[in-house]
């Protein structure tokens, strides 16, 4: 027997209309190329919105087309969110940093008809323009005077298309399931392949980002992504300020300027701000060199990858901050779970330990850990196993695959190695391509990574495995040196002596000037591997 | 285009799996007939419930019946939320307040095929047996030492039943939109009206009643249901509560009685409570009788009626307790609005106007005015107009009716008049059918209440519209008197002046006993009407 509620779809339209009615005096604060402190509301947002949606309609975009984005957080890209999902068509942001192969290629992937740019990235472009038959041609994101002169064709003005036209448009009534936005892993392996999320997984997404053991804001906080727009919806804080009525502060290019953060705290009172770990190193180190103080800011949420506890600690301690982590990719829209605050009763060890964890499934997502036969592992904080999820903002298949991207009974596996403790709390312990089977045994090499970095010589820190006699792999620690420090390998490597097992202790330790990252910034440990291939055991071997 | 992300369900099963995974050491404490205070996990509450759907199905339950409930807060109500709705069949909560004819009346239209009925209900029902013959039989929720003797053929012991069953049962994969749960609304007019909810809509509505700025349960939290589980899924706290891992307190059945609340708020460290505005009557009655704390709560939510102010204020400055009006109805899940904790910022008058307010739609729920042709009027906290809404968790048509309960463009008009301000703000003036039309203008009848029972020799009030030769209807204020307070009609009359617009103020006032209620305690204007056919104006009209 079917129930017989309303059937009322979950769509980002749904946001803008609840933001309409709630929240339009609300700000979104960006920077952007032109203006530096651009300041306007949630109500002028979506007007424009509604004249962007009107100016594509003329452009001649088609219900199903992808927009490209290339682009920074700021409100232009704001509108560009809402004025391509909410009218049908489908929000494609593209990631600036990566090669330009890969940006050729997913433009042709997913036929954009429209490129939205940064003037930025207009050089970017230009040079691979004649391989792009599929885009109809470009708008440039500034306005008539700041036009730059380009080789690119059928080129427009986004502030004067949208000066051309009206604020009114009749926003269709969408089906939850339609494509909202699509955006591309870069894979280590192959080409990038592209999430189409649904306006339905976006909506649940959001719900489940709020949560109050999450994101959690209010209508008299301000919000700070300092994770780009480009990138897997910037965690979803574009739909989720909006909801809740959070002021939204945009950081424009500026994300990795620590002087840029700090002033954009101070001066808009931000409440919360989410990034990747390397954002809050330039923020601290910022804060150390000119003894600034930021009180308006209560938590950093920090994902893309673990975060040190030396970054939690000092923003505890000098900051008065609470750092949340959390866990997700971009198949997952993108989060997963969320290190919510953990009560002041739990003794300061334990407390340590489960910061540390990438913390619980957000509601709607269910996760299991398994061995290599598939077989389901406990989820007792010891056992460890490839970590599978499943839900409605999980991804099913890519984009234009005629394959399922799941297991043959539906779960997705996500290329991590974790544990999940009795309370629900994941510790990612490693991916599953990067740890390090010695002996027959698994070695988590993030586990490895964690103690190096907490060292106060060690800048970055990574762990391969590299092929050994007599144990199949053995762990090559890999250390970029904080500038000026002296280093004594053996002595690193003692160190670690008590903190894990004994054969879990890497066999050498290699001091290099740079470590490989990928056009996310995170550690490539394939380049790495590649980079070491022919690397050889020095002679003492472990005992 | 269609998204491709995983069609994940949302249903109550998930819930239960999220706690299950996340929460299952978190407690659910109840006050039993049988034990003043029965204490167990969200682990063992499951596995009870896994136990109570093997049972079920052994009685010959078959996907879809309805089972009805006749019970108080506490665990074993509990298990059957889930038990039902998880394994495929319909909670269908009935409430004992009603008169044995609609109770009749329900459990029939519903087709009951089992009734689980606390003891103390037992006699409520044997004198309706005979009409029952829809209903296998009857479950009494005890162990078989407190059995009671009865008339009602085919009775089981809960417990019994239970210790006799497995605690695996395989949870089926249900669909999001098949029925979860029914309730009948205790309309004033005609037979009791069944509201059919699927497990989309009631997982949608714990998503909406959990955001920041509504019940933003936390993991380390007790949260208390003073509505009760038999009347629209007790707010929703049932599925909120395990969500996120607050420890439910269900204090059976001494919801009205102020000691027990107080002792349970005091023992069980209760932070977050739910209820009428008569609970809370109650609670503060007992505190201010005994001069006991209450230092744990940080938070009330009121919703049912319009909770008055002298409420709100002696909670905020006795206790430091917040109120929070929250607004809906059967038809909505019930969560519609709420009013979040607003800035400290807002100058106090302000404050108290916002605050006395229902507060913002919940995220999934849109609302508009409308006047009598059904043309919008604007949110501009002046106009007012019938309140319409839509979303996910609204009804659409009542049980086994083939018309469906909306307008013609897709709204469900809720019968209220309200304002909304530009910031979204609900604000309830009255019941379209209590609404005095004087003049051809509309008066509100709830404001003029409002100012009546802020003034202390008045208990309860009700204005009602009478039949005027002149202005067709003009307000009536019938109060009942605090004992033993000295009453001057006049007076009281006399002191709404310069509250409200002069032709707004009653004509007269009216001490009378006792005030009619409905079976779910609200002012039943409907009886008071047929009670007052006869009133005649006193001589003085207005000038």
């Amino acid at each position: 027997m079917l129930g017989l509620m309303m059937q009322g779809q979950l769509t980002l339209t749904g946001i803008m209309r609840h933001a309409q009615e709630n929240f339009s005096a609300r700000e979104i604060v960006s920077i952007t190329a032109d203006n530096p402190r651009h300041r306007y509301t949630y109500g002028d947002a979506f007007a424009r919105a509604a004249q962007l949606a009107n100016a594509l309609r003329k452009l001649g975009a088609q219900s199903g087309d992808c927009i490209g984005t290339l682009a920074w957080n700021d409100h232009r890209h704001f509108e560009l969110y809402y004025a391509t999902s909410c009218s049908g068509l489908v929000c494609h942001t593209i990631n600036p940093r990566l090669f330009s192969e890969q940006i050729t290629y997913i433009i042709r992937h997913a036929e954009d008809r429209w490129l939205f740019v940064d003037p930025a990235f207009v050089p970017l472009l230009e040079p691979l323009a004649d391989d792009l038959s599929c885009v109809n041609g470009f708008v440039i994101l500034c306005d008539q005077a700041r036009m730059p002169a380009t080789t690119l064709r059928n080129v427009f003005c986004y502030e004067t298309l949208l000066t051309q036209e009206s604020a009114d448009f009749s926003w269709p009534e969408l089906d939850e399931q339609s494509a909202a936005a699509l955006c591309y892993t870069s894979g280590t392996t192959g080409n990038p392949k592209g999430v189409l999320y649904s306006h339905r997984a976006m909506t649940l997404h959001t719900y489940g980002v709020l949560m109050p053991n999450a994101f959690a804001l209010q209508d008299d906080e301000a919000v700070m992504p300092v994770v780009p727009m480009f990138h897997v919806n910037a965690w979803s804080l574009p739909y989720a300020a909006p909801v809740m009525g959070a002021k939204l502060v945009l950081p424009g290019q500026k994300m990795g300027c620590g002087e840029t953060l700090c002033t954009l705290i101070r001066e808009e009172e931000v409440n919360a701000a989410a990034g990747v770990p390397t954002v809050w190193l330039a923020l601290q180190q910022y804060l150390r060199e000119t003894g600034l103080e930021i009180p308006s800011l209560q938590r950093v949420i920090v994902g893309g990858a673990a975060c040190p506890w030396s970054i939690m600690q000092e923003f505890e301690e000098r900051n008065g901050v609470y750092t949340h982590h959390a866990w997700g990719m971009t198949e997952m829209s993108p989060v997963g779970t969320f290190n919510g605050r953990l009560p002041e009763s739990i003794r300061p060890e334990e407390r340590k330990q489960r910061r540390l964890k990438q913390g619980r499934a957000a509601f709607g997502v269910e996760m299991r850990i398994v061995d290599d036969s598939g077989k389901r592992l406990p989820h007792d904080g010891i056992a460890f196993g490839a970590l599978q999820v499943r839900g409605p903002w999980i991804c099913e298949r890519y984009f234009k695959s005629d394959v399922s991207a799941l297991t043959s009974d539906g779960w997705f596996d996500t290329g991590d190695v974790a544990t999940i403790d009795p309370d629900g709390y994941l510790g990612i312990t490693d991916r599953t391509k990067d740890v390090i089977k010695s002996g027959g045994e698994w070695i988590s090499s993030i586990e490895l990574e964690n103690i190096a970095v907490a060292m106060p010589e060690i800048q970055e820190a990574a762990v391969i495995g590299v092929a050994h006699e007599k144990w199949d792999e053995r762990p090559l620690l890999v250390v970029v040196t904080v500038p000026g420090a002296e280093v004594d390998t053996a002595e690193i490597l003692r160190r670690f002596h008590g903190k894990v097992a004994r054969w879990w202790i890497p066999d050498a330790c290699l001091v290099v000037d740079a470590i490989p990252h990928t056009a996310t910034g995170k550690i490539s440990k394939k380049d790495l591997r590649i980079q070491l291939a022919d690397y050889c055991w020095p002679e003492m071997l472990p005992a």
